[in-house]
């Protein structure tokens, strides 16, 4: 909802397509959504819950659903999606098990795209602000420039700077992964650390999520723009985060599930940890931090236990 | 005082020079510190107001002053150093007019000094925490890094973590220009924009610091490091520091000058500011936030007008 505020913002008509006709028929006479309840939708914005007219003749298709849900999400489009149309998506995260992007199970499952017109929105976008109309800058990324251009066009406009970028994988990457440095700046924040520890851990987080990202085809200056370090930081410093705020529940001892149930909507960060492991194990790259984080989150290591092995390393040279 | 702490708490002897005999005097009865006020210093700190006795037969001399002091400072010493003295500077600015960097001030007015002796400490480190034993990580670089291994074995110990580097530009650079972006993010925070906003002037504004950087001849790894990434966020998310406060002050519509002297110390932003735009112009890098910023702090700007002018730059592809 927020993205399609945005787009409406713009000018553009967006149909928002909903799970059921009475969801739809609710938006469209209180002209509110739960994802945004303080904001009144403007008439450009159309409920609908019909796939098929939704996706009738339209410019371009915007996915923001939670990760594990894109392959189902898609299928139901599956019919709907003309082969040539520009598909949004502003997913972080990555498959369960797989580790895979996004973007590859929109293609897996919508196999009439092509690769081409398949882009990722990533960047620091606190929901809450954007809705507010406050300012924020983005990365809009294709495997090729030019759909990123077409993408950034429909969303640039007012407060809302969109850059466009070549590197797919890497913005792709980059947003899943940063949460996985929330979790652990939060968990910092829950051991009441202080400021220069949590530095410590976003820094050295953001280098392991950057080798991981390049040896996995992405380039490094991604992780250092709006995508990687911008949207790391912004998560792990507001109080709006999902991620951060479970992690620093962690960090006070309240245990991962409750820490995961007690939060509005789904903490991407705990299955882009398990797929970061999955991704350094499949590339040989060290990546200490979503290490331990793992062992935090699945196998029952105290919090103490993690920044106790985190601190114990060797420090040596800086670098990567 | 807090870097003399962490040597005292890694059991070395550290004498402590002062400007004048009474202060020394005081020190030494009271055991406190102006700079440290809460904590108690151990006996192996010894305060001295004699430069030959303090500097005879040590291994190495820390010097930590406001950067525009550093000349005054390191003359006062020259009769007293020895020539193969390794001299570690934790000093984050530029000379005024110049640009000049700390390691080479210090061998202009300490010129017994090798230029392999001469490393700069930077990194995530607000004194208050380090002061308090919490954790915290910094980097050591010489032009070397056999000397800034030297260093690094003095000073890292128990919770305080010390990467060494041999990128000795790159650490005082980035040391210095990060308070240029705290300063703008600062601003950000008082002119209430949000998150969003401010990691993405945070972003911008460490992508075009590194792009100054590089131009100078560091390495682009180190702004990604602890002395660049860690400590541009510890600083510009910290209610601790000095520069990123006065920012807010100014973003609130506070005087540049009130801001200023009402800080508790010395606003290093403010010189290193007008210091980048020296450098930017010097190597031909465009820096649209310090430029903006230094219009503000010495032309009359507003920090609306600040922001204006760079939301209405153009949003293109990013990266270099």
């Amino acid at each position: 909802v927020t993205l399609a505020l945005v787009l409406a913002r713009n000018g553009h008509t967006v149909r928002l397509l909903c799970r059921t006709e009475d969801e739809a028929a609710a938006i469209t006479q209180s002209r509110r959504a739960a994802r945004a309840p303080d904001v009144e939708l403007p008439a450009l914005i159309v409920p609908t819950a019909d796939a098929h007219g939704a996706l009738d003749g339209v410019d371009a298709l915007l996915i923001a659903v939670p990760s594990q849900t894109v392959r189902e999400n898609a299928r139901r489009l599956r019919e709907a999606v003309a082969p040539t149309t520009l598909t949004i998506h502003a997913t972080k995260g990555l498959e369960r098990g797989t580790a895979t992007r996004v973007s590859r199970m929109l293609l897996e499952e919508l196999p009439q795209l092509r690769p081409v017109d398949v882009c990722a929105l990533s960047g620091p976008n606190l929901a809450a602000e954007i809705q507010r109309g406050l300012p924020a800058a983005t990365v809009i990324a294709g495997t090729e420039l030019s759909s990123a251009e077409r993408a950034q066009r429909l969303f640039h406009g007012g407060g809302f700077r969109v850059y466009a970028s070549d590197d797919l994988t890497g913005v792709e990457l980059a947003g899943s992964l940063k949460n996985v440095v929330a979790l652990a700046a939060g968990i910092a924040d829950g051991l009441a650390f202080g400021d220069n520890a949590k530095a410590g851990i976003i820094t050295r987080g953001l280098a392991e999520i950057t080798r991981l990202g390049v040896a996995a085809g992405a380039g490094p200056e991604t992780f250092a723009g709006l995508a990687g370090v911008g949207d790391v930081i912004a998560t792990c410093y507001s109080p709006l985060s999902r991620n951060r705020t479970a992690g620093e529940a962690i960090g006070r001892g309240v245990s991962v599930q409750d820490a995961v149930s007690g939060a509005r909507g789904v903490v991407e960060g705990v299955e882009a940890t398990a797929a970061a492991c999955v991704l350094a194990a499949r590339h040989g790259v060290e990546m200490p931090i979503a290490e331990s984080l793992r062992e935090v989150l699945f196998d029952g290591a105290t919090p103490a236990q993690m920044i106790r092995r985190l601190l114990e390393r060797e420090a040596t040279r800086e670098g990567r």
